[in-house]
């Protein structure tokens, strides 16, 4: 029997209220300091470990994030959701997002079919079709083979695929794999399609629409200026696009696509990395293998999530430390820097994945909650960071919580020896020397150059940035938040938070408007 | 004669604590609001005005801010800032970044020169070179013209010339103006420089190298392979480098370099993209009319930052309304949000010139202070945001300032006609409904789909993102940015809090260390 019950209503939100703080700066120093970073890890999968030395807990704060683990019921809430349970109470759905990738529990049937089923079933629809293009069995109009891919789509159509494939990119360049280059339009400003189609040839481009409704403003006004630029051309539009939607969708059976692969109302779009959503785009600029491989990382991960154990399950701990931090430390914001050049994108993915999932103010139920919940996330790949927003995160009068993560080696392999080290290593040395520069700080007579250390991190290591390993970083991230949401008693998989502005743009170009929004209509001359 | 005293030593201090608050909600409502939009509106250089009819201030609030920018001379700081005084107490250094765009005051003089003219000189010598790679008179070793520039610097070497860069190609290939296509090298991951160097054209590429001190690491490593990939094709590196650096660096009178360009140490990183730093790679892609048209937006801002009046000085009013937003409303962290494609790395500018600027502790003698400074600064362009992290800024349980920026037109001129309006007018609908939406909220009986509103925002609304344009904007967030650097009595123009991790990195990379810091290193393999 699972009890949906607001976070402030357990016991062990009054435990955690009471637990004794730790002082980061004391703990972490030397050999205490030592033992932790050894002690305090976990396991991820595809050979990442889950280091949270440096973050301001000790054994008796974990035993408490034990309680509250077991109390909130958050390995049940994980098994009710992937055995089919409407997780997803504003819109009444099943989650199923970690079914894409492999079948953790129960057969889970919905619409008259076996989900799991059907979503391998569209990725083999989807590795077919990427291995016919490859071959050249798929062709542009003029029989000639495409070379590039370009995505049309916005939000969860686009910050997921796009980061996926910027992190692969190099990977793919350096190992030999298959790669055909890949763009991505997104945004309503007419200039980002205009831009992204004068810099690539239109005619040796395999489209990819992806919209779930099919419905999407943004997607369709962008749609249109790719058919424009290819009946320009002298193309059929019809013959370079295919549509990535739900099977109810205007789009699924329209023959203004060569193909159609579909998705369900029960992959929400900050999720639909690993569905066809990210499967198309993956596929056709890397090939099946890979994408393959990349879903495996992400079950692997979704596996150990399982253990009922936070000091055993890396996705649940980084979740229940989270939620430490931001309603008892009292910590708004937290960066995600990753000191990997492949990871570019994926806080700006992270970013809508936590934000758009807990940024909540109602409970499941639609119940006002008490307690603060989601924090803003943000962050750049490091060491850019530390030559811009670093100083903040240093000697800024708040603390902010920091999620590192770091690699024992780079993609390419290309690299110089300056001052005695490669490049990689000065990475490397930068990460560690971050952490320990944020927990311990340092005393100087110059109060300007004093750092007051206790600004708690944690880091997740890897060997590289390879397809497995991605999925199974992002499965972290997914898990992470699930677990989180699970805690502050809210539905991460709805964002009704988003309609109130589309209703008011449409009310805009109608000129349907009154008061204060006729005048900065005025203003912007629409 | 300036006083520099804490903020909570100043009268204003408790005025503003006491200060009635504005329930934005109500007085955003119905024909107040229109006329609040109509009034609270301040003309800005090249067009803009900055509309602040949606913040939580009336006219109560606003003459308490006037009050604290007369007690706090703002003004008078500003003239001491620009005719010369040492404004950067830790470093002890003149603060001359507006002197690179226009002659604000009294000459400045300082290493015996006048420093204006310094710096115009430095943009003629720029000039002249782009010019004569333009025309073809500077050539590549075999001959031939350079076709790319690719700017090689981290930090403030990078995040602004590469925004304005973004922020003005498609302006740039939309006018028939003179284009060369830009790339940048930053991080010190290895697969930065290589996957740059492996996508351009080594042989016909003039790479700028960017160091102010000529010692920054990163940038220095990344030298090593350019100059690799350069000998490699069988090139001599010195006839296809530029090197912009102080008169004092190594760097400065190295046969390594075809040229070199000079900076000061009177320019900080992040306040250089008008400095040689920005003139070099901008000049070279886009001609020196461009980038002169660039000077002269911003030099026209510094000269509306002139006027004592906030109300007068859309520069000091947003910076009030931000320090009020932030000391008395108590919002954490600020969101930067574009309606603009090509302003996509925009935010990621202004993150490092906010935070690295104001992200202190102690105040500009290295004293304590009691209040907190700079927010965390984040933003992503419109409308993709709206589909990322808009949930939580509307319906989190953490209210965030925003501060929008909007354009009548878009740059490239193509647009559709879908659903009976263009993508442009979909775009500004959209940022127009958005401030309302976070007004004015909405209520529902079903509080899920409830908004609260009384999230407060701010519209810089401009005609087209142009040179001109670009650097107004620009400098409008520098001097908003040294204006609350006054209020708060900080030195906004050092960054002490970068040193504890480069040190750090050094003992790890000399395997000199303890404790915990060793244990990280053994795990990241170092």
């Amino acid at each position: 029997m699972i009890n949906w019950t607001n976070f402030d209503e357990l016991k062990s939100y009054s435990e955690l209220q009471n637990v004794k703080k730790v002082e980061l700066k004391e703990v972490m120093a030397g050999e205490n300091g030592a033992e932790r970073v050894k002690k305090y890890s976990v396991p991820m999968a595809a050979g990442f470990s889950f280091n949270y030395a440096a973050k301001a807990v000790d054994d008796d704060v974990l035993a408490a994030l034990k309680n509250l683990a077991e109390e909130a019921q958050l390995a049940e809430k994980y098994a009710a959701l992937y055995n089919g349970e409407v997780i997803n109470t504003g819109e009444k759905r099943l989650v199923l997002h970690q079914l894409t990738r492999g079948q953790l529990g129960d057969t889970v049937t919905a619409d008259g079919v076996d989900k799991r089923k059907f979503y391998v079933g569209e990725q083999n629809k989807i590795a077919a079709f990427a291995n016919d293009v490859h071959a050249g069995k798929i062709v542009n109009e003029a029989g000639e083979k495409f070379t590039t891919v370009c995505q049309i789509g916005i939000g969860g159509s686009d910050l997921g695929p796009r980061a996926m494939y910027l992190a692969l990119e190099n990977w793919a360049k350096a190992n030999d794999t298959f790669f055909m280059d890949a763009h991505f339009i997104s945004n309503v400003d007419p200039d980002d399609a205009t831009s992204v189609l004068n810099s690539i040839d239109v005619a040796h481009t395999i489209f990819i629409l992806v919209s779930k409704s099919g419905t999407t403003l943004e997607t369709l006004t962008n749609e249109a200026f790719v058919k424009d630029a290819l009946t320009k051309a002298g193309l059929d539009a019809s013959k370079h696009m295919i549509a990535v939607t739900s099977e109810t969708s205007p789009l699924a059976s329209s023959s203004d696509y060569l193909a159609a692969f579909f998705m369900d109302d029960y992959i929400g779009g900050r999720f639909s990395s690993t569905s066809t959503c990210g499967g198309a785009v993956l596929s056709l600029a890397f090939g099946p293998k890979v994408f393959a491989d990349f879903l495996d990382g992400a079950a692997a991960e979704d596996v150990l999530a399982k253990n009922a154990d936070p000091l055993q399950n890396p996705d649940m701990l980084d979740a229940l430390i989270g939620v430490y931090e931001r309603n008892f430390l009292g910590y708004g914001a937290t960066a995600v820097l990753p000191y990997s050049q492949a990871l570019n994108r994926f806080p700006a993915h992270l970013q809508q994945l936590d934000m758009e999932s807990n940024g909540k103010s109602v409970n499941r139920f639609g119940e006002p909650i008490n307690y603060v919940t989601g924090p803003v996330i943000f962050g750049e790949p490091g060491t850019n960071g530390q030559h811009s927003f670093y100083q903040l995160l240093h000697q800024g009068t708040d603390i902010l919580p920091l999620q590192f993560v770091g690699f024992k080696k780079n993609q390419i392999g290309n690299d110089v020896v300056i001052q005695g080290s490669t490049s990689q290593s000065k990475l490397k040395a930068n990460v560690a020397a971050q952490i320990v520069a944020f927990a311990l700080g340092k005393d100087d007579a110059d109060a300007n150059k004093s750092f007051k250390g206790n600004r708690p991190s944690s880091i997740i290591i890897g060997d590289q940035v390879t397809p497995a390993a991605l999925g199974a970083l992002l499965a972290h991230f997914e898990n992470k938040i699930m677990f989180q949401g699970f805690v502050w008693n809210v539905n991460s998989f709805d964002q009704e938070g988003v309609q109130l502005g589309k209703t008011l743009a449409k009310k805009v170009l109608a000129k349907d408007t009154d008061g204060a929004l006729t005048e900065y209509a005025k203003l912007l001359e629409i």
